[in-house]
């Protein structure tokens, strides 16, 4: 692992909102035990206890982040139960967080090593936000060893985006794994080779290049930004117009 | 006081959401006044107008910063009026913001002074967040004396959080002061010693230790990380489900 | 133009949320490629695909931004067509973003030079925020001179508020241009010298100070703080109570 930069950049994601000041405590505690680190907000608007809308985030910024960078993941229903507290190294960037799954995407990765962290007893049952992963997080950025936080934790809880299945003639049958802020219904579809028809719910729409290939209000399938096939309504709300959910079925034929 | 850091952190909370590009003309004015400043949103999304959010969110995180740090609490719904405008230091932070007790847990302590700032003539009688309070917060951070900015004020509004009454056989009544972004009921009732008993509107429940001491969808009562008892309901929201709302009566007992 | 400043200051806004890791991915590019630099979020809650909230927020910070500020605006429906990409140089400040009219404010000054951004070949035909937009920023916020980084544009598209009528007897007709997060009515009407009555929707109101100059839940009409006329609810919303919105008449007179 590359030592962390200084001053280290921290990034923030939870799910607490931001008005009750429970992620501004989490500030407070970083910024005072690593002086001078720079704090990027992700988001504190994932939907409450939803662990797979952070992973699912998480995945798309992680390694945009330049090496050295420590990102804070805390979406945490089992707060104050025996889930591990975990810090991550992986792929050159630190990870803290619940081990809940939300990591996945790091934990994923052959190189990325992983410890239980120590959880002090006056550390709160209910906020380990602050009480735990905002100070590991500033002794990773203040240069403390990933090894000296905790014990190696060698199977922590990796969850993966489902494969989509192979059918017959090239098709793939997959499904829609998150509805975005603009309600497109992106799947785990990846970007075919050539030509392609996207079916769902009685629609068949061939595969376009971007949103404006339509009229405005159209249904559109199309390859997203993270190379996925997503379907939406050009400067309008897939999910408002079609009812599309997650884990709406979606097959990619030709 | 100690001096501010170099570069000074200055946190903002406001009522302003951000979409407007009010919050923006507040860090333009920052960031130009003081050059290198690290400028740390709390939150824009208190509810308009809504000042004892904002003294309940501050009194969580203004003691976590370090010190020297300036914190801007602008929800103003007097702007424009006689209400002062306040500069105050306290227990080594500064705090600027209008004086209608959002200041209050800073204010309260033995040690706080406070200024009432001077106010431009050129200042928009609507937005003193721009123009008073962010030139109050640069002129902190880059190392005027709080004497410099204004008159002492010796008499600021300061708003406690309603105590408790004590009640025959050891037993505390209180109530709601916030519902926070889960839907969580936060109390004025503070940690008891050893078991208890919380009721509130028909239930009667121990006090448990975290969320997950329950079932999910369950209700539970706890005490949460400001040490005050709250009414939660595991992954799910005691507001929408319990109806319960700021000011609901809350009874501790054994 | 001034060079950057060192670390540069880059800006941030959006119609993208925060909860999917878009923006994410955008910072990470940012502080990847421009190590140091200083992020400031703006909004990334422009309502999806509304230029024209994010034209009328720009033109309210843009210029309280120290000089050297890279303003970086992404509201972008025609992504991935033939639209242009543009980066900015005016009154001393750099902005990129789509040619859509967002900009206007910075291009409508004498002094404004644009470039058409070179689109590489690879960039997402959905998401040029992190392709084309934070690339750009980054090389500006590095020292980058403005027109390496594409070719002249002679022609960017400007949108202008439009002005207000004038009438007989001093009258002005003007319009409500945005609705803001309080659900007061700001028009494109500015400030009269001395008295003045407004009138719209069969109201008729004299022009006042501030909110609190009447009392609380009742109808004001005053001076806003970007100098133009607007209509508000004292501790309430216009847009609500009134039914008030973008578009609707509004006249100044005497």
């Amino acid at each position: 692992m590359p030592p962390p930069r200084i001053p280290a950049l921290v990034t923030l994601m939870t799910d607490f909102g931001t008005r009750d000041g429970y992620v501004a405590e989490m500030k407070g505690v970083l910024l005072d035990r690593a002086p001078g680190v720079a704090l990027v907000d992700i988001t504190h608007d994932i939907p409450p206890h939803d662990v797979d809308a952070a992973r699912l985030a998480l995945e798309r910024y992680w390694q945009r982040f330049p090496g050295g960078t420590v990102h804070v993941v805390v979406v945490d229903p089992g707060v104050g139960t025996a889930r591990r507290a975990l810090a991550v190294a992986s792929a050159g960037r630190y990870l803290v967080g619940p081990d809940n799954g939300a990591l996945s995407p790091a934990l994923a990765l052959d190189d990325a090593t992983a410890v239980a962290l120590l959880v002090a007893n006056d550390a709160s049952p209910t906020f380990h936000g602050r009480d735990v992963f905002a100070p590991a997080a500033a002794a990773l950025a203040t240069g403390c060893p990933l090894a000296s936080l905790g014990e190696p934790c060698l199977d922590p809880v990796v969850v993966n985006v489902p494969e989509p299945v192979a059918g017959s003639g090239g098709r793939f049958e997959g499904e829609v794994v998150t509805v975005d802020h603009f309600g497109n219904a992106v799947t785990n579809l990846s970007a075919p080779d050539g030509d392609a028809i996207v079916e769902f719910a009685g629609h068949r729409l061939p595969l376009r290049r971007t949103y404006a290939d339509v009229e405005r209000g159209e249904v559109v399938a199309l390859v997203g930004s993270s190379g996925r096939v997503e379907i939406a309504v050009r400067e309008g709300s897939a999910a408002a117009a079609l009812g599309i959910a997650r884990g709406a079925r979606v097959v990619l034929g030709r």
